[in-house]
């Protein structure tokens, strides 16, 4: 039976990490608010009955179980198409590298909305161009760094993130380079230069058959200024 | 052997979730920061030859494995200690709730620093104003409403987030309690009249021996103007 994710129709947001994951697994899977429309997200996503509600989507309909939270959504689905490590310790290492990808991209979404997702960019300006500055100088940095030192330490080698195989933190990372590239184009070419085996790794992941394939389709939303990642220039230095 | 946890020596932070699964589950464990010095922390935190680095704080060293994000470390806890569920489903739905109690720990945090983790909360106080009161309108009544419906939802009775028997997730609720209690009494006074459930829990585990123990005992770091939870009385309304 088809997975069901639900996620919103106009935007990659956080859903574009489980979409990518889908995508690599060849799972079937129905978006379901670009399928069926929005209602059929807040009908299910509102509904009193859910034992298992989630506070915000993504959430992914897997037979009888609903799960909520993209790490957590990632761990199921890593570990039923091959895309997570089956020993305890790597399972949970990448589960480890996922939360942080987790906290970077909150960190790139809060550049253009610090004050809060009620308000609109332009409602925050001057505090979006504060937060971005900081990011910039202190965080873009230092996050893509700390992928780099993982990859350059994998004992098994530098061409994925943990082990020797492809898992769905590979995918997610090349999704925030794609992101920041999108973002920060200024920033990101000079950021770019001191991480060539992220960069490799984004090259490799972009190469998969499936996710080439996936790229190309009318599947992938483009980026746009509704989603997580956003130009603004005046934040990109 | 004991554990070792790493993690800021003056605030009760994200390691506070950690503690208090290692004080119920009466696991020895030694809180390097605090019994060796930060020097410590920063040695192991900063060292080039580990394998899997953590971000930031806490992180977690048992036997030759270092675990680090905050979810992460309390599933690794929870496994071992009788602190979650064993059921894969029960169990993720664990993970799941730990994750938006992360969501909702950073969104009290960002009350009073809005414009990033850089800037003294004096430097961003009018921005720190402006996203507190969208904090105490919106998102608590929201996120507490949240764990309210799950308590409600319960199959297996409202005692427990999940099943009938206390998980890493009670004493995580517990705490946020604790914390709003202390950052923003005036609002938080107000939010309680709507969740019975959570606050009957709160005190449930509030009077578990070993974290009634706990929290008279000096290993619990009184709140503080470092903390995660801060209390500003101009955030307050």
């Amino acid at each position: 039976m088809a997975y069901e994710l639900y996620y919103w129709a106009e935007i990659q947001g956080r859903g574009e990490f489980v979409r990518l994951a889908l995508e690599e697994a060849g799972a079937p899977y129905v978006d379901v608010a670009r399928e069926k429309g929005s209602g059929a997200l807040m009908k299910l996503w509102q509904s009193k009955s859910l034992e298992t509600p989630s506070f915000a989507p993504p959430f992914l309909v897997s037979g009888k179980r609903v799960i909520g939270q993209t790490a957590n959504i990632l761990a199921y689905l890593g570990d039923r198409h091959g895309l997570a490590p089956k020993a305890e310790a790597a399972r949970m290492w990448v589960n480890q590298i996922q939360l942080t990808i987790a906290d970077f991209a909150l960190e790139i979404h809060d550049t253009h909305h610090p004050i809060g997702a009620a308000f609109y960019y332009e409602d925050q300006k001057p505090e979006s161009e504060r937060r971005a500055e900081w990011f910039r100088g202190e965080r873009l940095g230092r996050f893509l760094g700390w992928f780099e030192a993982i990859l350059a330490r994998n004992p098994k080698g530098s061409k994925y993130l943990v082990g020797a195989k492809l898992s769905y933190v590979d995918l997610s990372l090349f999704q925030l380079v794609e992101g920041l590239r999108y973002a920060f184009p200024k920033a990101m070419a000079k950021a770019e230069k001191d991480v060539p085996n992220v960069i490799a790794l984004h090259d490799r992941v972009a190469a998969r058959p499936r996710i080439k394939a996936y790229l190309a389709s009318d599947r992938r939303i483009p980026f746009n200024q509704h989603g997580l990642f956003r130009h603004y220039p005046e934040l990109d230095g």
